[in-house]
């Protein structure tokens, strides 16, 4: 486990977060508009997978996507302009040191970011500095925790469980969606609402079984199959059975549910 | 647990379960108004804590509400009577043995009943007997795996895994909620729509933090102390300390998540 686990560094999942963002676009996104004119800093950019859909959303906002590595940001680079997206700057810079004014942007975007600092509240804070008074942050996190499904198999909970323990072997927190409340009123935000958008799927949405059961959850579990296998959080031949029950969920009497968390509050 | 274990026998039941009515009325029953006239079947009626919502959202539908509890039957009548609500007849039935005609009812609505029976598959097939061809079916159900919180806490899940072990035990299923859909599609109804209502709860709303959070879930876990403690589920440390966790997400930082799943489909 010394390479951090961070999402977009392997080809594959490069190609599951556009995936995720395809499928999840409307339930995480739509509601997600700004004004024309305004400064927006989203703040851990990535490859640029939520980048494209919330500069597509808002094309008369001015966006400063940001992130600490090179590689991703070429890539977010590449997916914008090959979109005809021209309202994003694309920054090489680091949450806990932005080099912006106190009170520089109108509104601050963070999705999928949190999960992987061990300080999510100190990085809130960081944020808060650089919005106006006013201004609106808005964060979108996962919660691996709020995960259930039929039928019910306890190695694949087995499985999902290395997810979170990988992950909080890493310093991040894969159950943070459910603490978007707490942390964005702790770091001085006021007027927080968190919207819970949760993702319920059976076999009526054959879009979402291939979409995100499928290519966007079992994928990611599978993406640390050798990280959990390697440092004993699992026995193979478990392992190989959790996979195969996850899987099961996509059958036509099976169903599969997870949640992400949307927080929005006001400086 | 010689006992069957079904909501509304004991006085405090009775109270959480009008709670809980009160409190989720909009997030279970606002979309279910059925036309002047209708003659609808409700399956399970027990105290009447559903029916008095149901029958005030369609003021001129006709409910049939039956129920195999004379005790319950006469709770449900005293409550609606005394609601002032003249639009529901109630009978001691058994869903299992329904005394109507084939094909008797425009419509047929069940709430928490499925969850108790061993044969919840078969209730439905009987329940479609006496439905008309293209009359709907609405079940409502919840999902106790559906359960998270924060903090999280090892003990409250196991107090939380209690409840569904001894519902199981009963040849209930506390897990029913994520099963509507192949349930109802394998009963033989058409157009099966599922659609989950989350009840997520943080601080800034203290009407679902008392209502639901304390006086509906924690009630409801607490309700099953001493069959968990008697049949050696938890010790009682381990319990105490579980209520307590459960307490401790009704804090201004905490949150706490539950989802119930409604079903609807066609003959």
């Amino acid at each position: 486990m010394n390479k951090k686990y961070v999402h977009g560094y392997t080809k594959r999942e490069s190609v599951r977060l556009v995936d995720q963002a395809t499928t999840l676009t409307e339930i995480l996104h739509s509601d997600t508009v700004y004004p024309a004119g305004s400064n927006v800093l989203e703040a851990g950019c990535g490859v640029g997978a939520q980048t494209i859909i919330l500069a597509r959303n808002s094309p008369n906002a001015k966006f400063t996507s940001i992130d600490l590595s090179e590689d991703s940001l070429r890539a977010a680079r590449e997916r914008v302009s090959s979109e005809g997206c021209t309202n994003v700057t694309f920054r090489l810079d680091d949450i806990f040191h932005l080099p912006f004014e106190d009170c520089t942007f109108d509104h601050v975007v963070v999705c999928f970011v949190l999960e992987h600092l061990p300080n999510p509240l100190e990085a809130l804070q960081c944020l808060r500095r650089v919005l106006k008074r006013g201004g609106t942050i808005t964060v979108i996190e996962g919660d691996h925790g709020s995960t259930y499904f039929h039928p019910d198999s306890p190695d694949a909970k087995k499985a999902i469980r290395c997810l979170i323990e990988i992950q909080a072997g890493m310093g991040g927190n894969a159950l943070i969606g459910r603490q978007l409340y707490p942390l964005l009123r702790k770091a001085g935000y006021d007027d927080v609402r968190v919207s819970p958008r949760m993702v319920y799927v059976d076999s009526s949405r054959p879009d979402l079984v291939e979409g995100f059961t499928k290519n966007t959850f079992i994928a990611m579990v599978e993406g640390v199959k050798e990280q959990a296998l390697r440092s004993g959080l699992m026995e193979e031949a478990d392992w190989e059975r959790g996979i195969r029950d996850l899987y099961r969920t996509t059958r036509e009497d099976g169903t599969f549910i997870y949640t992400f968390f949307k927080g929005k509050a006001l400086k």
